[in-house]
């Protein structure tokens, strides 16, 4: 089987590293040679291991590939060459979640018969596409929460166990290589939700884009918020959530506390996790690096030996028949909140604050109050019962217009 | 697609169960009804969900039935009946891992080019065997370790959370439903052997069998060495594990002592995981439920939905071309030991036995004595560095010859 990579960066020249040394174990589980015959470069590299060309042209003009790995980044060049790909009856791989993000349905369309492997494009190493579309197959999918950006993962990490600042964690993130020198699609849960709306494509044949969900990154966090995640026995992760209400699903990204015993709290450092509940097997989780050369070209060949071997039938995202739940809007989220208030060390606040709480039909179920940080000044915390979103939302507003409010008030979203 | 069901305890009554209940999300999944037509249990029952007969060859003289599902217990009737499904080319699902620790590779010579889901055999709900077999098949795989019996699993969280006794964890466990009321096979590893075998042959072609192999179970863990855990920052499971060596692979289940911190070491009670590390990936560990009808009603499913979307093209284990490791000898296993003595208080005692170590070539990594637990015995612990499993059992039998030592040296291998 002769392949051609189309992007030959840090993950690009893994896959062709891969499979010349893994050779022998990839031909025992196929049956076939796996043979990258070339690559398209932005310039022409020295030393690289296979052919180069900077002409895609010249890639997609030859007869005598039988796979194209799609390793480009971007989202409309890429959409339209692998498009052309597919018109011409050539099975296609491709990591790139923000194309499959915004075009997955477009893409499953010219796909058809056609394989259309993107193992790499959710949880680098872990087989977490086929395990969902294939392994869990016959479980309605109750719930998906998932550790699914590693940068992130590694700041509030850092955070917790060293006791640092959100700025000082991302820096050191930086300087070890876990974080671009603009981490701002990592850090404001971007690639999170990309990568949760293929696996809630795959689960409830969701049909939904990033801006028609609730997305909200990390960079607020503080260490006072780690404080109060101690004392009370919760982690603070950014997780992607997908849950079923009814016949709706809710999908969403955001900074959640969450009860630390539970096994995705114990997820540290730039590791990912996703923690699968279906009706028939309870709660699975599955855990590995989400990122790295050799890592998603474990799961890029892993496609190629599936289209080897022949087992890649489709549906390529989840689905034969028809299978749809619908989005439930925003508001209509319905969990349990965490609130940071800094205040002014006043008589009157606290009561203040519970009485907004109560004719906003928000009841507590925690309180704290984190000693004096300078003479005026208190921080408040605050869990809530379960609430609708728009009911914390119209509060929050409320409470910023308070005079003994400093600042804006601060909410994070706790899943049990 | 239409189903026979051998056997109908709790986990075939759960298959026709789920397959009625979610016949929505399954058709959808494959675009075919999967319809169980008839069961094959011990005595008919009233009030069962599909028809019902005690007779075998009622079932096997059929020729509307598509793939059958083999959930019979024991290893050589099912294989004599699954030898005879597959000679008239009919597909075959099975949970049956004692049959296939013995009968793997006679059953893959006899699938040949026919479809024979076994997802159901290790780890419950956990899509284990895909994993291996279809999610990590770029990778060479390094090590497997998995906490394969859930038994097990209970009684060590149950004496390291509420610091009891072997015998009363697992009496707890016998009252909650989690251990049978002979539970020899789970609690000695017969059961995490069986499984392991099963994996070994999808990772490395390993053709061993279940007396081939070191095998150790948990009913001499005493609550001093969950003592010794604590204070050295181990936690104690029962483990399956592989692990290659040059050309060779080692593969023992045993108690073992882990550091705390590793992700497999924090997966308690009845719940299994298994940690896989490949070349290309490094480590992915998968975590779920072990047992249970639902459980593993889920696997056989996926099974019979792969099935069905035509995607089961093999081979049945793992390998289509030629590739075998060979079983490493148990005394060439070279890892690191925990031993725990029981002593007579007095002096030289504890010179006699570092010179009986070092005399061994074993030298010690660490060591604690506990405060003494009456006039004249004391309790000695020891980790050792790294060395051959033939030099500790040696070292063993001449400690056991002093007069100094109380009853049986206790050893543990400790796995980082």
């Amino acid at each position: 089987m002769r392949i051609a990579i189309l992007g030959y960066g840090v993950v690009g020249s893994a896959v062709a590293k891969a499979l010349i040394e893994n050779d022998k174990i990839i031909r025992a589980r196929c049956g076939e040679n796996i043979i990258p015959v070339i690559a398209l470069a932005r310039k022409n590299k020295k030393n690289a291991l296979i052919p180069i060309t900077t002409n895609i042209d010249e890639i997609l003009q030859r007869d005598d590939i039988d796979v194209f790995v799609e390793l480009m980044g971007g989202i409309e060049i890429p959409f339209q060459i692998v498009s052309q790909i597919l018109k011409k009856k050539k099975p296609v791989v491709s990591a790139n979640k923000a194309m499959l993000a915004y075009y997955r349905y477009e893409l499953e369309n010219l796909a058809k018969n056609l394989a259309f492997g993107y193992e790499a494009s959710v949880g680098g190493g872990i087989p977490i596409i086929k395990i969902l579309k294939e392994g869990l197959s016959a479980n309605n999918i109750l719930s998906i929460k998932g550790i699914l950006n590693g940068t992130s993962n590694y700041i509030l990490s850092a955070m917790n166990t060293k006791g640092i600042q959100f700025y000082d964690a991302l820096k050191t993130a930086q300087e070890l290589g876990y974080a671009e020198a603009d981490p701002s699609f990592d850090i404001e849960g971007q690639d999170a939700a990309h990568k949760l709306l293929i696996l809630a494509s795959i689960a409830y044949g969701l049909r939904a884009k990033p801006e028609d969900i609730l997305i909200e990154g990390i960079s607020d966090i503080t260490s006072e918020d780690m404080y109060f995640a101690k004392e009370f026995d919760f982690t603070i992760k950014l997780l992607g959530i997908a849950k079923t209400k009814n016949s709706k699903v809710e999908l969403r990204v955001h900074p959640t506390m969450i009860n630390k015993d539970k096994m995705i709290a114990k997820v540290d450092g730039v590791m990912n996790a996703v923690s699968i509940t279906g009706d028939l097997l309870g709660e699975n989780l599955y855990y590995g690096a989400g990122a790295g050369g050799m890592t998603t070209a474990s799961a890029v060949i892993s496609d190629l030996i599936d289209i080897a071997r022949n087992e890649f039938k489709g549906p390529m995202l989840g689905f034969r028949n028809d299978f749809q739940f619908e989005l439930l809007n925003k508001d209509e989220i319905f969990t349990k909140y965490y609130l940071r208030l800094k205040v002014e060390d006043k008589v009157g606040v606290l009561s203040k604050i519970a009485q907004l709480m109560s004719e906003n039909g928000i009841s507590i179920d925690s309180f704290l109050q984190k000693p004096k940080q300078d003479e005026i000044h208190s921080t408040l915390f605050f869990t809530t019962h379960s609430t609708f979103e728009k009911d914390i939302k119209n509060l929050l507003l409320i409470l910023e217009k308070q005079d003994f409010i400093k600042g804006k008030p601060f909410m994070m979203r706790i899943e049990e």
